[in-house]
């Protein structure tokens, strides 16, 4: 995969800088190429569910903000996105230090893109997968 | 609809107070009915998106959680869910003063429970739908 | 709920006439309101799956179409509606004499109206919860 | 990937030939390996919805037993699964000669597996994506 134009990348930077929630949780980009996008959080206390490990609202904000914008690296500046609809299945506890979110286009289109992404925990630098997310995005 | 035993009511409670993420966005249980939970967050500038409305992570984290605890009312007290799996229909920008979500069991089950959340955006007494989310829960 | 206007009902009869698929099983229109729309097929051995129950296809294409069609209800005379995206929570076995699939628009859009379906097997006037579906249709 | 053990293709091939819903569609088994079966059926005129193409119906039929048939060759010979939830996105009209769906399991599981489909048109030698599918198999 080749890397995302840097118009692109700014603007998903700054989209990114916008989110209030991302930045609760200290979320930040890994990797911007064309049509797919890399997110991490660190697995701290404020994200946690009722057995200290990440709650799942934090594994679909991340693989659904990262589907987004890969969608977004695939339209024309201009755009935006917005989550029509995105399936989540839990695969294992969030447990580890960071997780880690790949989002993916899997049909880009101009009225709608269809998406996925795959989330995974990591302690060190071993990965064990923890949820995976199919999708749709609107062009806003 | 009834409202859920005391001991179930505290077990709800005692679960929802260890959530360092739902704290993390203020959020309350607003009612705990058999079959049926409600959950409420304000709409913090800590919980927005990109455009300052409500991230999807937070809809999805309230309704995920509401539905999650609607199954736990209808099984035996020493039980736990985990979602299995969660698809969210956003229908309208999240809005408003607060998101309300309730959760409902479909259909219960010992080894599965089906259930369904509904969110609403708040501005002072009047509500807009915001997601609509159908899963999957299991006993853990 | 209010019956569909005559242009509407006719539009989807002539539309349901035509799917070979829906024929291939039976499938009959019970009814057609402003936002919802029932079908129903009964159970034949060439519906069925290995243990000789409805197959989930059926339970499918019956709750799929009705919510389409009632998409369809709400739509301008000239419209014409595409599935984007369905998903089905199965509940129980498709065992009886016929499925009755009642689908209805949760949200209509110009761009998009979000639906479910509800599909019961009947058997003579008893009915049992077999599958629940919520998606997505665009006018095409 | 390697092929599946002789018994487990025995398996499925005898589970298949039960399908009577299957068999109206003249669908056929293409390949089974482990944790990934591959089928496929004509797209003929009693498969169609109302323009001519398959019917949705179909593909999710096809995707969702490749699904549970990849599922079931990790499985202990004795066992059996059915689908606990699917979820479809459709790409394009199936438009051609025949469709082809592979399913594979994502994470295999004692209580429950993670399944995925990819179901294409295929027309001569050239193949186009129509559908995905994302679900959950309980072994029965």
């Amino acid at each position: 995969m080749t890397r995302a134009d840097p118009t692109i990348v700014r603007k998903v930077q700054d989209s990114f800088a916008k989110q209030g929630f991302l930045k609760t949780f200290d979320a930040e980009i890994v990797e911007i190429l064309q049509g797919s996008v890399t997110l991490s959080a660190p697995l701290l206390p404020r994200a946690s569910q009722q057995h200290g490990y990440g709650h799942a609202g934090l594994s679909f904000a991340l693989g659904d903000s990262a589907a987004g914008y890969a969608a977004l690296t695939l339209l024309p500046p201009e755009a935006e996105v917005l989550t029509v609809e995105m399936k989540i299945n839990l695969l294992a506890p969030a447990r580890g230090d960071r997780l880690i979110a790949t989002g993916r286009v899997l049909r880009p289109g101009r009225r709608l893109s269809v998406v996925s992404a795959e989330v995974w925990a990591e302690t060190g630098t071993s990965r064990k997968p923890v949820a995976l997310l199919q999708g749709t995005m609107i062009p806003a």
